[in-house]
């Protein structure tokens, strides 16, 4: 039993060192996914911002009015809905909230604005998975 | 280095046992709180269904207009949207992902539907979190 707790005691604090550094590490991992993808939405390129998406038939995009299942869908669903540069627009993400929940799962809570013409916005919410050592969402709702 | 090795795979061992058995419970106490969410909700007693939520002003319920931050709030906006048994209609759920992320949080895709004479209904994403040994709804997202 002596030994045991030990156990449980070393790996507690090995865990607590551990965590909170991973916790910062894996929070700026992911708001430098999105600040990039920012950056390349301004810049046209729906493919550089859809390399921030699980690439996996699993990966889910919940609107109001459905959802989409599967990255090229997605990626499909994007370019007929913004077809140039102008409805494209100028992307800008207020992030609310990064909550890391696991050393691989995070979820972010945020508003998107799209300046243009017709300007749009709402919010969004997406689970995060580290999948081979990236970030990637896995879920995005957004609304 | 020996010692650290066996702490290392007595630990895993361990955890590889125990998590898919916590998933399985996890999963299970979630789905028991939504299946008693929708009865309470077709008792017309928003009171009980609330208490799937997290009883704190750090809750937040996003919806496509804005977020409403605080178990309070959320509650009054509930019982302003649905003053009646005829506009609460008759909820039900139906949940197509409950994915447990670790032994504190879990994440829920659903689709929600009021029969009533304006059905109406949609999606959800749903961030729980097992606080005090109770699973809880941190954020709801609701489309």
């Amino acid at each position: 039993m002596i030994i045991r707790s030990l156990i449980v005691l070393f790996t507690a604090m090995l865990s607590w060192q551990c965590s909170s550094k991973n916790n910062e590490d894996a929070e700026a991992a992911i708001r430098e996914v999105m600040a990039k993808q920012v950056e390349d939405w301004n810049r046209g390129d729906i493919d550089a911002f859809m390399q921030a998406y699980w690439n996996s038939d699993s990966l889910k995009f919940v609107i109001g009015r459905g959802t989409t299942y599967g990255w090229q869908k997605t990626l499909e669903n994007y370019k007929r809905s913004y077809p140039d540069r102008a409805s494209m627009g100028k992307l800008s993400f207020e992030i609310l909230e990064v909550d890391v929940l696991s050393k691989e799962a995070a979820f972010v809570l945020g508003r998107w604005h799209l300046e243009r013409e017709n300007a749009i916005g709402g919010y969004y919410t997406l689970l995060w998975k580290k999948i081979k050592g990236k970030w990637l969402i896995v879920v995005d709702h957004t609304s």
